[in-house]
């Protein structure tokens, strides 16, 4: 199935899109008593946002190699996980802020994971049960805010930096997937799902272990080496073969006032 | 006023707390609808919780001089700013779980910063208008679980590991505070907020520049010089003068199995 969130008038609905018809639901798919009900709308006629609000948003970094030939030997003792603040959400077509004073920003397509059921020290073979579905991320970044000693929270949580979207998708595998970008068309990332380093299934277990997913987490899984920048006036493109493309345009700032401590 | 979370059989329900006396509350104080019951319940017949569940958590280190001599002639560019996982939060007398396979945790006594209206842009000398209240807290670590190139995320991110409460003032001054923590009633860490060395007034308005803080963010705002490590057995107890104490006994990890990612 895949489910989306519109906008209809002020309201937000999430639905399940067949071809081009919307199936308004009565919350989100994620609440055990959502239903479907007898509304349906065409998707033209609506405006998609990002598919859910999410309870937590954690990502891990280098997460990828170039080449099965550059896989290291060793898996490291605590990988990078850092997390994002939930405010940080935009869907497809909406527009990324430069920060004030920032010409350019990174992104980093992925695929984003949504948490279905609470996992606590689950194995890895049973990573699927725990899966609600799949959709693309662009987990954007100012490495201008980022510190020498690899504090990454405050270049990662600028608003509208985790575009989401356009759809969960709950029928997907994760075998022979890629992962591309573009930037105006062109193209950037384009990666299989194996060359991620730390697999999706070791990533949740690992998290499950540290800490406790809950349902609407969503685990950003890491971005294909090749990501570059993007300034005012582009429209960055990414995609999930098999799930959808996020498309988003990228913006000046509102303000000019570069942040500051004083 | 001060705000209380409790257990009432197996229903959590908010409070205003005087003297001895609960006086129920329809909901969350940090709800614009919520109003004050008929009901009232003695604080003994009760156990407290967590005075709210965040919306996100988002701490900062490094943050304390020992002494005026030792202030840094220059604020950092970009402050270490990170985030915790709301599975994290516990209340007082709940126990802090060491991870499996660790027998010590760090503890820092911080206050807590309970943010009670949307702040985006906000001047520095607005900052008290955003605030809802404050809470003592306590940010365990696992240093075991941090990476030598700065991330935090996964050390910082183990159930049990914030405790907050007992209770959320919303009378409070910041600038006569005395931070403090004690281990079996030993003393360990005593600073004054005079000691910090970005300011809450700075802290929050940077914040409100980089990301938008949102009612219900709680902003751990740094922890005095001399925090210590605790083991199972041990009871440590964090105070903010005028605010109230939080007490945690420390126990051994209901599992055996380090988190390991293979």
């Amino acid at each position: 199935m895949k489910y989306v969130r519109f906008k209809q008038g002020k309201t937000d609905k999430y639905g399940v899109l067949k071809d081009e018809e919307i199936i308004v639901l009565t919350g989100s798919p994620l609440n055990v008593d959502t239903a479907q009900t007898d509304e349906k709308v065409n998707i033209e006629e609506v405006r998609l946002i990002s598919p859910l609000i999410p309870n937590e948003i954690i990502g891990i970094g280098a997460n990828f190699i170039a080449d099965e030939k550059d896989r290291p030997e060793w898996l490291p003792n605590t990988p990078i996980f850092f997390s994002k603040p939930k405010h940080s959400v935009i869907g497809t077509e909406d527009s990324i802020e430069l920060p004030p004073g920032i010409e350019s920003v990174k992104f980093e397509s992925e695929i984003a994971v949504i948490i279905g059921k609470q996992a606590r020290n689950i194995d890895e073979s049973d990573y699927l049960d725990y899966i609600f579905g799949i959709t693309v991320a662009n987990d954007v970044t100012s490495p201008d805010y980022f510190r020498e000693d690899g504090h990454w929270f405050v270049g990662k949580s600028f608003p509208s930096f985790t575009p989401l979207g356009p759809v969960i998708e709950t029928e997907f595998e994760l075998e022979n997937v890629m992962i591309q970008s573009y930037v105006n068309g062109e193209p950037f990332q384009n990666s299989p799902t194996s060359h991620m380093i730390i697999s999706i299934s070791q990533m949740i277990s690992y998290l499950s272990q540290v800490t406790v997913l809950n349902p609407g987490d969503v685990i950003l899984t890491g971005s294909p080496v090749g990501a570059g920048f993007v300034k005012a006036g582009d429209v960055v493109s990414c995609t999930v073969t098999g799930i959808g493309t996020l498309e988003n345009p990228v913006i000046q700032s509102k303000t000019t006032k570069k942040a500051t401590l004083i």
